[in-house]
């Protein structure tokens, strides 16, 4: 089996080479991202390639500009052509959990406004159901207790994220995360509306119905699609 | 007919005389509140009245602190007994629209962690069908001109709300506001879950399921209640 940052490295480099001239490109965040930024940006800068990157956080931003990226803001442009992310856990509905990383909101918003997302994963990130890697949901500070306490009652095993100075961790845009500990989710779409229903909660990180196609790792390389399932 | 100010004045005092000793007591945003706020600061201090507020925006904790009060942290206690908030529109199933004071995150996240929830309005704010006042959205910054696009095409004729200075309002959260235009609400549940599942929309204005009963302003003073729908 091919070592897990191999895998990273290797569908990294491959997306960069999905990427025209002319595009904006929604650039992830997260270790395998990291590849498929380094990757991009030395064909940017060998090839002259003319493309603009939207980042999904501050992280991805710094990265992409310090190796030499045109980054814009979202709303400087119509309409993305193609986002590259990574997945923290991805089914074979291309159904993902995202925000291992903290960054599930920006992420978020940026694929809802690409034409074509692609997930880079290695194949320790594919399940048959989704699950094995807890769901972050970004929610306001203010209240916070309270809604541990909606999510304990619902048999969510909320825990709140902390960084590593042990004070909670506070996200780009000022919020904080709770990770839900559920084993399996069996009925993401139910989870995620429930989720999203409740008052104090910003975004969750179920992403259901963004993904177009999912590339996997490993010693064959392969890719999910819709019409692959 | 009473005049609109005097009518607030009536139903903010008579709502002070409703908070018992030992209450922890939530106080909404507004100028009907201010007056609520005002007669409840003055019975805590005539009758030393052993109350603790919990409140819902900078505005009232800076009024409640130079009168007096006690304010603690919504994650100091429990459970909040009573919140007391105004309402820019209320229908007689006791669903409401509020936010036009920008605050509506956090009287909603304190609405839903009150055992019981009255406000008070003026008589102008009762209406049959929702609608007749824009409803605020409070929303993330990132993408907010995407979000903009699609209120539009939902045509939902979205406002983004600015500030006196021209600049978008910034909410105690650092969200902005966009105000929709809708004449009619109908269907508020379908229109707020709709709402609640867009990418973006960190809260919006339609308070459903949340009131327990209303005081309106008036020459006769009358309580809505579910009894009375």
């Amino acid at each position: 089996m091919m070592e897990v940052n191999a895998q990273k490295q290797q569908v990294g480099e491959y997306a960069a080479s999905l990427v025209h001239a002319d595009m904006v490109v929604g650039l992830g965040t997260g270790s395998t991202v990291k590849y498929f930024v380094e990757a991009l940006a030395r064909r940017v800068q060998l090839e002259r390639l003319p493309i603009r990157g939207v980042t999904t956080s501050k992280c991805t931003a710094e990265l992409a500009q310090r190796l030499g990226m045109t980054i814009v803001d979202i709303d400087e442009v119509d309409q993305i052509d193609l986002t590259i992310d990574g997945a923290d856990r991805v089914n074979r509905h291309l159904e993902g959990i995202k925000g291992g990383g903290a960054a599930l909101l920006f992420e978020k918003i940026v694929a809802r406004n690409s034409k074509r997302n692609i997930w880079i994963v290695d194949e320790s990130k594919v399940c048959d159901v989704l699950g094995g890697f807890p769901l972050p949901v970004e929610v306001v500070q203010y209240g916070v207790e309270h809604l541990m306490q909606l999510f304990t009652g619902a048999q969510l095993q909320p825990v709140l994220r902390r960084a590593s100075d042990q004070q909670p961790l506070v996200t780009d845009n000022g919020n904080y995360i709770i990770d839900l500990h559920v084993a399996q989710i069996n009925q993401p779409a139910v989870l995620a509306d429930w989720l999203a229903n409740q008052v104090g909660v910003v975004e969750h990180g179920l992403f259901l119905d963004i993904c177009d196609e999912v590339i996997v790792g490993g010693e064959t390389m392969h890719i999910l699609t819709a019409q692959s399932v």
